[in-house]
């Protein structure tokens, strides 16, 4: 990409590197931050500054914080005796966009995967169990991925839960909403099967 | 999106403003940018200001540029008596990939579009003439868009260029080669035929 000047080279190359953000996405990218006025430019950079140099996890359910304490977890209206346990940040945002649960949330950043050697004292596995004991927590409901990592990360939680005497769920698997019969894998609706509940 | 710290909704909501991001694509890309080590997003944030703070137009092509002068124009290799009229500076870079064009190039900076109040003054159209009288120009070869505007803005340039006794060529329109015949539109294919070539 010599036909560009070192600067707008090394923009490009910047943005390229981002995921899903393939060298033509790049370009375009790159063409309508130059566009930009240059006050919004210096905006647009501070944010991204800001946010790297605040992020921490919040220190009770390890969900992305810029505060020691998440606003989910600080929120008094939320029920601190119900907590879902989920495998990323974006999985726990997933679930707040249904708006439907008022409970809080355990982030375990990761999945047990020895493939990858991801082993569970890599995950937020220990601080759960700690949670457990120090909170009054009556249910735990896992809402990890329904992939073998996911099930298996459920599996080992589950245990060490129903050993501290604390209800455990799990979230269900079957049939996605609009979902076509004919469609759907033999896993998932031997799944739905499985789950079925009386009407 | 109140489930994120301000820091963190800032930064999606600033990438959301990108073109082509949503807002899945930018909760992806904020998580990315958290994840990377501060030293990198430092790199980042400075990248972007950098090339924002240093861009400038060509002051004799008008192509994307950091120095007075463009890479391609103070290119002693590049030859000065051929330029290529373009659009927009993609349209330059399309170009440049396929390493087949030696001539220098003149961005307009968009088309003659009366609709939304592009007039022939709001390009580098004035800037253009100027150069076929200054430079030893043999040919101009005009390669905006194929559009009603790319085709009127070619018309009002080839009669200046004509007027200026200089050669003039307009790129081809026809089949994109790989195509398909039964999938091209007419017009397409009415241009393919005029513009058809001895074998």
């Amino acid at each position: 990409m010599n036909y560009y000047s070192e600067s707008i080279n090394n923009l490009i190359e910047e943005l390229a590197g981002l995921p899903n953000i393939g060298p033509k996405s790049a370009q375009r990218l790159a063409f309508h931050i130059l566009n930009l006025p240059e006050k919004r430019v210096e905006r647009m950079a501070e944010t991204i500054l800001t946010a790297r140099k605040k992020i921490c996890l919040c220190e009770r359910c390890f969900n992305l914080s810029d505060q020691k304490v998440c606003p989910i977890c600080s929120n008094p209206k939320r029920d601190p005796s119900t907590v879902m346990v989920v495998e990323e940040p974006s999985d726990l945002a997933a679930y707040e966009k249904t708006g439907q649960y008022r409970g809080l949330y355990h982030v375990l950043h990761g999945a047990v995967n020895p493939m990858v050697g991801v082993q569970p004292e890599n995950l937020k596995l220990k601080e759960l169990l700690q949670r457990l004991q120090r909170e009054d927590i009556k249910e735990v409901i896992i809402a990890t991925n329904s992939t073998v990592e996911g099930e298996a990360t459920a599996l080992w939680i589950s245990k060490y839960v129903k050993q501290a005497g604390i209800k455990v769920t799990r979230i269900a698997s079957g049939v996605p909403v609009g979902g076509a019969l004919e469609f759907i894998d033999e896993m998932t609706l031997f799944r739905a099967l499985e789950g079925r509940t009386e009407l």
